[in-house]
């Protein structure tokens, strides 16, 4: 083993599960508090676990006599246990830590006075229905009503709509201890896992989450359609978040990205969290790795939290049969890039995590191409209405071929033929820089940011201006076939693409030549697929082995009969 | 789970583990006939497993009767017992291919009738030492003595290097069943990964494998230094050979590449092999996944078995010290694309399999530097003297600026800046064509194959042949800069590189302009590198921040005052 050191943990979910693969791949022994059979202890065969539940105080202290580092994986525990055993055995992350992050309005109030910004919150724990009024005064409707503690996965969670809910609102939530939330307009759901070790705070990327009856349903790893700055943004108000805590471990950071772009702390999770599943096939370490690593002090480099392709993250979740969750699985042993996981919970219960599954995949396009019919099945599950997706197979465009106008398309004609007998996916449009500038602009500003398209390649005449002013609004590379015009004999063409201004080259091929534009696009993308490199080194020695033989009959037929052979 | 059925393994070791920890995550019951507390019961905790040894008659009955198919981790088991379960329950692979694979000189006859080339063969059963000697007449020296049955990992293998060497290899292996195989002068070792399934026979990628004292050290895949060509032909013959057998599963297929590009099979495992193991990291489907499904007849997407990332896979053998595989894990937590694997076994002994890793990057030649410190401590442990890697933490260039005189490097500065202060790693050569054409020539075909280079810049001035050259050997996107040189004002450059044949394409940018050629190379790196594409957005916004400040002064201070300012 890494470590002869033993975890005891709290809680024997799916997290838990998912921690014990990561430590039993170390030979880490991990002693697990929770009923027998429970999901963790299925995969951990050893005498070292507890039976019974986390919420007894003497099981608590047994699991601490018998661990050297004590984790939860839930963060509904008494508290005051483990503030109790901590002084016989290291708590992470810290009591404290749990103690304020299990109470919603308290975590905010502690944030808040941290300089995080969060959502205005307002107490209302014995203001009854009149609070809850004056609630709606203050922020308006709607607010979102929240049970202080054991509210997740939508469970304590009320949307008051108007006043006219607010009789509803008590009659659901009414005992618990409440606070209001305001509304927060998103744009969008963020999150990142953050890992706070010994000597600092790291982050994962940045994912979108999107949730449906409040319960996590996907995430997206990048997010779609969000800038790295924000991604970014995110990470940093993460890292912050997490700095202001005691202890060590992974966090679930979960925010709102505001429709003005602004990011506000949503909730924070001390522990692994969903929409964390995706790093253990996209990241070299998982979140599991890393919340081992971290309470354990064994070390963890920064770069083995990046993006090895991006993902998208699934939940299993029960439906209205006990084998729905069955049904998803077997679906997804068809799906090339699906790992799954099931979390051995048996039957399935509506609404209950029973798994999830990750498609990862050279784009994000092309994995969400692959995960749609599993989010079909699942929708169908939950009688939704399921528009079934395109049968059309065909791939998603990685090449975008655009020309100013359908004279220039006889020019491209050879360059296309090339892109498909090399089987790469494209596109062509039509874009002019002059009769359609705005078009041109909003399709080069989308391009690789949101959809997959790799390469531009821009055909022109004349003054040809289309792959300059394309280059100038994409990050991608653009390629530029120089078409002859009427005059010049295409020489204004040539030097309109290559004398760009030194910013936005443009890599121009020679005069008409759309099979170099093409053969250039091919060897863009081979430059890291390597399937698409092969197939072009086969081409190439296809073409040599022709001029090859060509020679031989030269040689063999003399000059006089060959010429006769090409009618000359 | 996905499917009710139970199945029963012959064998606890680390390919059962493995094996368990897929079946894990799909909820599949294993029930595995080993020793208690065997690596693979230890991340199993069920009822259904069975204790004792995979050789015992009774307890391979007890676990036929207990499972719906049966499998293996090791084909040393006994047949006739697999043959007299068949009747009651699924064996997959069939008893009759188990049979015939555990014999390696009936292994090598039974492909040889199939028509796949192995290594000659002689048997020596009952010819002792007279028999050794004609084989050394006949294949002369060294040649290989192996037992048939019984032999892995360097067990049961002598080579016999001169007549000299006979009567110890009597010594050692004269009480088993030999045969003799001529020697296979090989270039290197391939592996290929081959399932079975109930309809037909899908491959994994090739890998290399590096053997030292006979036991499987190293794998790396894709190979070093091999065509694709190649490796598309190593896959061809192991689905070949394969295909011969009956049954379904994974088969691991070992085989040498000799000198003349011919490959020769070398030994069949018919289960998981360790050559495989890269496949839980660097492939959407693992060996361990695949071989589940197949002998369940689930499905296997043949697209899952795809290399996400180049990988190579390091075993952790046993040293000198009962905790040297712990040593090697506990460097190797530093690594951060280092997924480290240990198979709970104990106490080390020496040359025993104790646990892998693998690291996975973007690059081969990437993750070649990541592990050389780890592959070190391995050589270390062994005794061997380790030449330190040289301290430079300079990454792998992805970028060659080439130019043919080093009088062109006064134009290339701009460009060359701007690929450091982007971060790009980039290397910088002379190789004329027309002075050094060979060099050029050598140069251009390694690129991007010995090397992990994906993107070539050439400069050059008049005839400007550099570029064209290089694109004509290569199948990287190559960038010509055109040189202005004493007569026409670069148009001469410009021409030769704009105007390459159909077929070879050179992306050129402007005349002189090293820096557009530097931004090109950039934004094709971007294209598939979220982090090189950000950067370069953020430097582009700076160039726009830079022209809107400029506008902005423009305005305030009018063009007189904004000229003198510029001292004109």
């Amino acid at each position: 083993m890494v470590d002869t050191r033993k975890v005891g943990v709290l809680g024997g979910g799916q997290l838990g599960r998912m921690l014990i693969e990561a430590a039993n791949r170390l030979n880490i022994q991990v002693n697990v508090l929770d009923v027998d059979k429970s999901p963790a202890k299925q995969i951990s065969s050893h005498d070292g676990h507890i039976s019974g539940s986390f919420k007894d105080a003497a099981a608590v202290k047994k699991l601490a006599e018998s661990s050297d580092v004590v984790t939860v994986e839930i963060e509904h525990v008494d508290v005051g246990m483990l503030e109790e055993v901590s002084s016989q055995v290291a708590v992470e992350p810290s009591w404290k830590t749990l103690k304020i992050i299990k109470d919603k309005y308290a975590q905010k109030g502690y944030l808040e006075s941290h300089g995080v910004q969060v959502a205005e919150s307002i107490d209302l724990e014995g203001k009854g229905v009149e609070g809850l009024k004056e609630v709606g005064s203050k922020f308006g409707y709607p607010y979102m009503l929240k049970s202080k503690t054991e509210a997740y996965d939508g469970r304590g969670n009320f949307v008051v709509k108007s006043e006219g809910d607010i009789e509803a609102a008590q009659k659901a939530l009414g005992d618990r201890p409440l606070y209001a939330e305001r509304w927060a307009d998103f744009r969008m759901e963020l999150a990142v896992m953050v890992v706070k070790t010994k000597d600092g705070v790291l982050t994962f990327p940045t994912v979108e989450t999107i949730h449906e009856d409040s319960i996590c349903k996907l995430t997206y790893a990048p997010p779609r359609n969000v800038s790295p700055e924000i991604t970014a943004r995110a990470q940093e108000l993460a890292k912050k978040a997490i700095g202001a805590f005691e202890g060590k471990g992974v966090f679930g950071v979960e925010m709102f990205l505001l429709k003005d772009d602004t990011l506000l702390i949503n909730e924070i999770a001390p522990r692994p969290h969903n929409s964390g599943h995706y790093t253990i096939e996209a990241c070299p370490l998982s979140q599991y790795d890393a919340h081992l690593r971290a309470i354990l002090d064994l070390p963890i480099p920064e770069s083995g939290l990046r993006l090895r392709e991006p993902a998208i993250m699934l939940n299993i979740l029960g439906g209205q049969t006990t084998d729905s969750h069955v049904q998803i699985a077997k679906k997804a042993l068809e799906s090339p890039n699906a790992s799954i996981h099931l979390y051995g919970k048996g039957d399935a219960r509506p609404g209950r995590k029973m798994g999830h599954l990750t498609v990862t995949a050279p784009t994000l396009a092309a994995a969400e191409k692959e995960i749609q019919p599993l989010i079909d099945v699942v929708d169908q599950q939950k009688g939704k209405a399921v528009t079934p997706s395109p049968a059309s197979s065909s791939p998603e465009p990685l090449v975008a071929v655009i020309i100013g106008s359908d004279s220039d398309l006889p020019v491209l004609k050879a360059g296309l033929d090339i892109l498909t007998k090399l089987q790469v996916p494209f596109t062509t449009r039509i874009t002019s820089a002059h009769r359609t500038p705005d078009w041109l602009r909003e399709y080069s500003k989308a391009a690789g940011t949101a959809n997959g398209l790799r390469v531009i390649i821009g055909a022109a005449g004349g003054a040809a201006h289309l792959p300059g002013m394309c280059a100038s609004w994409t990050t991608l590379p653009v390629i530029g076939v120089p078409v002859k015009a009427t005059h010049l004999d295409g020489v204004d063409s040539l030097y309109s693409m290559t004398q760009m201004p030194r910013g936005e080259p443009v890599a121009t091929v020679g005069i008409n030549n759309s099979t170099n534009a093409a053969l250039l696009a091919v060897r863009i993308l081979g430059a890291t697929d390597l399937e698409v490199r092969e197939r072009l080194r086969v081409w190439m020695e296809g073409n040599e082995k022709e001029v090859l033989r060509k020679d031989q009959k030269l040689l063999e037929e003399g000059y006089q009969t060959y010429l006769k052979s090409m009618g000359k």
